[in-house]
């Protein structure tokens, strides 16, 4: 199973880095985990956040594959419970062999990218960080892969 | 403002830490943040589930004043957008000088806990992990007070 994950800029904070680099690699007995980074945008200072939204999404758009199922992080998606989350990545990888996950920058989508991508999930009706969420998302998609394989780590908690 | 931070075990993870110390710090401008361990029980591995948890809250409840406003963030609690959840400290400060939450631990609380406090925060469907949640958390936190304050944070994403 390959899982792609595409984000907007490099991770900025040191420890960030770090919950991410060990999530990848407790991630490497289950998945192939590639990150993708878009570069920011240039001149983004002279754009309106329409503008610089379309931008972001060109560039995302140009990193999917069409064969991919493409889910996006949007507060408009899906809350999913560990264990739902968990049985969708099973139900899609029977007819994808891999998952593009897809966390916006701070101004997140356009509608029309809304409609063209497979499915939205949504991690919290709060607005968690969009550096912090990375760390997030990767041990939720580490804890699916442990439900899936019935590893102990789920319950442990 | 004050604010009290009740959590079992340490953060044992340095990244974590570093997080954790990274929000304490900007949340100096706002409020008085103090973070209260409760020291891992003593022959947990000879005790039940249930004997571990009501040990675990006998010592969360001697750390709680009896004036304190006592939010435990529990699956069972409201979702809030950040923005309400900011304007719920914004109320309930108006009668209590310090809001206590509790993060649970690994087994969370009891049903008899939970109608003792007086509020209960579900920050996700999704189970996150109890040590990641102590970042997660105090971020919420942070962005809560910028919101009151009418910072730019909350929205700069």
């Amino acid at each position: 199973m390959k899982i792609k994950l595409i984000q907007i800029q490099d991770t900025n904070e040191k420890y960030l880095k770090e919950g991410i680099n060990e999530y990848l690699k407790r991630l490497k007995k289950y998945a192939k985990v590639d990150i993708i980074t878009i570069k920011p945008i240039k001149n983004a200072k002279h754009l309106s956040v329409d503008e610089l939204k379309s931008k972001e999404i060109e560039e995302i758009k140009a990193k999917i594959d069409p064969r991919d199922f493409v889910y996006i992080l949007d507060e408009r998606g899906d809350s999913l419970k560990s264990v739902d989350f968990a049985k969708k990545i099973e139900k899609i990888a029977i007819n994808h062999p891999c998952i593009t996950f897809v966390i916006g920058g701070a101004y997140g989508f356009s509608d029309e990218f809304r409609n063209a991508v497979n499915g939205m999930l949504s991690l919290s009706k709060m607005t968690f960080s969009h550096q912090l969420i990375r760390v997030i998302f990767l041990e939720q998609i580490y804890r699916a892969f442990s439900i899936l394989n019935g590893d102990p780590y789920h319950n442990e908690g």
